[in-house]
């Protein structure tokens, strides 16, 4: 049988995904965790590495086992023994030739910029806190200069192994809007704060792969951009050092992958 | 100078406002932190204490100096020192008789619980997970049992060293709606996720004090009550072993203070 497992991670505690020395990852975790309720699991495989700091609203994992398991009762048994900073949303069986990683045809990560000149605390792990004024008209049109198939070398960090740094990027929306934990209905913790109005800017991203800090380079240009065709320079330079600086993890979220 | 601060706090890595031996405090952080910028304050007054695990959107403290100091720029000394789960949203000169505690006329608490199957890990320090159903109309006619003025013996721990069990509760309302941190605008973590629609209910209470886990044991109770005139019978019998268990501190949040 081959399982795909849909899961969401708070990932403050964790070294991203990927199983690594010395660190604990979402990996571990959960292949430590099933093979508790499982003996013959085979390795997890999960649709991309994710950085330190970088959390999950959505993200697709698959292994096989050969005992034929009800499919149904997995999250169940999971999430009664995984730390409540991963969750196992869903889990169903799907072609044996199914590959979580390989079969990804895109996926959309979201980004968080907290613009209040106080961020609240309960934002801290999930926003980057970026008091400043941001000109979102203009990040868009620098936004739409990086639309399409093109060489990202400039927006990749020096960690990146793979040689091939053409991506395809789909889509790219900025919005500005309140928000807060705390949510809807007039439970948000900026009623009656005027001393600290939240105003959230989110930067959502599809493409067809990312390269390594790839979308975290992207938001530090475009909050630091000056002119939008500035943007039409640095990725053409294929220049990492004209890009501008790898915005933090934790506003980063992987929230959608599509097949 | 007689200064009142606006705070907000993650209570998650506190042992609550109040300076107690061998455990980390809000006040106690904020004393210390308040040292490094000001040599002469006063203990600082904090408007209740709160529990282990007890957040805040808007706590109210003051404190006394002798020198006079730019009162504007108090928040952003603070912010720059203190750990970032506890910020100062505002500061005021307010009349030197001015009592942060003493002068509180009733406070607004708001309980959150997440009734969804599976808890998002961004919300496992801040929403009651209780994945079951809740009757609401049924919690908000027992709840209305509860406002006015009462002996409230049965709804207080008994750690509560004051000898007055009776309080007046002005208003209880009872709210499910969809909420989560990511917040507005579709980008809330349930979209395209129909395995784990966020769905919660708030419990907003307001009265002129509350005794020792009073809320928490209301909000226990409320969840447990089965026909809503119950409710009624256990606030006479002044018995706490009649009450329902206590609620998780992860839930609460003190949201207002009237003067």
């Amino acid at each position: 049988m081959n399982i795909k497992l849909t899961l969401a991670f708070d990932g403050t505690n964790y070294h991203g995904w990927q199983t690594q020395k010395n660190s604990i990852t979402i990996q571990e975790t959960l292949q430590n965790t099933m093979e508790l309720i499982m003996n013959d699991v085979t390795e997890i495989q999960g649709v991309s590495r994710t950085d330190a700091g970088v959390h999950a609203l959505s993200y697709i994992a698959n292994f096989h086992t050969e005992k034929p398991i009800p499919v149904d009762r997995i999250p169940i048994a999971l999430n009664s023994l995984l730390p409540n900073d991963i969750r196992i949303l869903n889990a169903a069986e799907v072609p044996e030739n199914f590959n979580s990683r390989f079969d990804c045809t895109s996926k959309t990560y979201i980004y968080r910029i907290c613009n209040s000149q106080i961020q609240f605390p309960f934002e801290r792990n999930f926003s980057w806190h970026f008091p400043y004024p941001l000109d979102i008209e203009k990040m868009q049109e620098a936004a739409s200069f990086l639309l399409g198939t093109h060489d990202f070398s400039s927006f990749c960090a020096s960690g990146e192994q793979r040689e091939n740094h053409i991506r395809t990027i789909n889509s790219i929306e900025i919005a500005q809007h309140p928000s807060s934990i705390v949510g809807d209905d007039g439970n948000r913790p900026a009623g009656g704060l005027p001393s600290a109005p939240t105003n959230y800017t989110t930067i959502s991203i599809n493409a067809d792969g990312f390269l390594y800090n790839m979308i975290r380079i992207i938001i530090g240009t475009l909050t630091k951009v000056e002119s939008s065709s500035e943007i039409k320079k640095i990725l053409s330079s294929k220049d990492r050092t004209l890009a501008g600086p790898t915005a933090p993890p934790h506003g980063l979220f992987l929230k959608e992958i599509f097949y």
